[in-house]
């Protein structure tokens, strides 16, 4: 392998779908050193007239709900398909991300040696903005080496999940039958945004319960305000174990595909995504300027911890921490 | 009266209840000059130690759900327990604050009438991150002058509806029967964020409809994450015409406060609250000192408008507006 490749190498070589290229274009990405981040800037640069074209699917849910088993059946579907496959996590704690710290070679076995799919786990470290802007920039590399479905996996109990509703064209929320506990850390919320659930584990035992949670979270969808597009957000089961009901999330996301697209919405969502990632990487680099400085920033820590313990007024210790700016 | 107050006056007036005296205080927490802002924060320092004593209480739904009619209701209720009562609009377009913009006499006629009510319609104009701002400043002085039941109205059809989220200690969401299209414009993922719906229009024939609507949502509700305090959301029917159920929208609101508090959330959430505003101030500003620069204004609403009619690399654009920084 070169040690070092042009820009232009490395455009060509995205095209040409070669995984090594890819996989260090992404670490590029990924790389907080500022001339790394500059040679990113400029291959994204040259690769966009070939992205967008990728059905990009979000998938959220606690652990312990079954995500890489579900990832792992639903991926083998999508080549049976003919798709092309990029599987993308987005936070440390999430499945793909522990399978390969721990060296977990069970996850994603089958699915993780085709040739048609690539695996990324999540970027490790930096801050939360961070890795979201990283993962969006990641679907662009994969889509320019022609992956045509990005799975964006994420835990669904923090902050990330509503930056990954604002990465996707659909966004699936795996359930468990029985609700209740299995629920507990999931951020409130997140039920409304989903665009599809998916109640996994759906084998065994658990087929008639899961079905009862169908037809219960069903009649819950029917009461939430409308989406903007007038998709009505559907209840499937399924099993990542057994591979059932795959095949009906897949017709349930090309469904929606096809319903957005006639509505005009599929584009509209994706230029509303452009500037919010636009506003945001603006605000981002904004704070950064001020947070950099470290004498802001201990004055910022220090008002915060004062109000933290006590009801200090929040507008002098505002005016105190931009005193000296 | 007098045509300026010292601090201290000030402070003395609001602490006294004067009524005149709280609305010029909150007329200077509206204002968008430099030195009425430095006034208002002196009062605000004085008046902290007052504050904090009071149930606040967020009131959102569609246009039509009926909101000035069940404040009405709901406040002479309040009145009748012996709360000294506080209503602020957050948005331009609520009800309040079209009441007071067409002159409308009817809305809230016989609850304004009252000692102990004090209705501020929302300030006009201004970013709408500041019209918060003003509305958590005005909820202070209000509590100061006594004030120890406040109800924040806002539409819930825009962006307002989040923030005052983080405004209350409970959320209520007012809904009519029958769903549908009346929910047409409501955020999604409100429903998730309400502490309590209550299902408004509760009478005459629209009895039974809501009665079923009730139990529908009911049973939703269980379905959702559970909160972080532990509270599941109860749903009741009202009729602010007929003042039926208010009651016991009052009960559920009183069994929540008894159960945060008891679970040490209800200090918890405020804290939590007043960490919130305090970011959002210090980001706020931050942004103020970038976007009040005209070349760094300009040069962002060029490349939005840019990124907004093509896909142009969006990193490319954050690069151009911050050339010359």
């Amino acid at each position: 392998m070169k040690a070092s490749l042009s820009i232009d190498e490395y455009v060509e070589g995205i095209l040409q779908k070669d995984i090594s290229v890819l996989s260090r274009a992404i670490t590029l990405v990924e790389s907080v050193k500022p001339e790394h981040q500059q040679t990113a800037n400029k291959i994204l640069e040259k690769i966009l007239p070939h992205t967008g074209r990728s059905v990009r699917v979000g998938i959220t849910g606690v652990p312990g709900v079954g995500k890489s088993t579900f990832i792992e059946a639903y991926g083998q579907l999508l080549l049976k398909k003919n798709h092309q496959v990029a599987v993308l996590a987005v936070d440390p704690s999430s499945t793909l991300s522990k399978g390969s710290i721990l060296g977990d070679k069970t996850r994603m076995e089958t699915l993780s040696m085709q040739p048609d799919v690539f695996i990324r786990p999540s970027p490790s470290g930096g801050s939360l903005g961070g890795v979201e802007r990283k993962t969006r920039e990641s679907i662009l590399l994969c889509e320019a080496a022609g992956f045509d479905y990005i799975l964006i996996e994420t835990v669904g109990v923090g902050q990330s999940e509503t930056e990954v509703h604002h990465l996707s064209d659909f966004f699936l929320l795996l359930m468990l039958a029985g609700a209740g506990d299995e629920l507990q850390g999931i951020k409130r919320g997140i039920m409304e945004m989903a665009d599809g659930i998916a109640i996994n584990k759906a084998d065994g035992d658990n087929i008639v319960k899961a079905k009862n949670a169908r037809s219960d979270y069903a009649n819950a969808i029917h009461l939430f305000p409308p989406t903007e597009s007038g998709w009505i957000p559907e209840v499937k089961i399924c099993s990542g174990l057994t591979h059932t009901g795959t095949e009906e999330i897949f017709e349930m996301i090309d469904k929606y595909v096809r319903h957005s697209q006639s509505k005009n919405y599929f584009e509209k969502k994706r230029r509303q995504q452009n500037i919010f990632w636009f506003e945001n990487l603006v605000q981002q680099k904004i704070k950064d300027r001020f947070f950099g400085d470290a004498q802001f920033l201990s004055r910022y820590n220090e008002a915060k911890q004062k109000i933290e313990n006590n009801r200090l007024a929040i507008l002098g210790a505002v005016d105190f921490i931009f005193e000296s700016k």
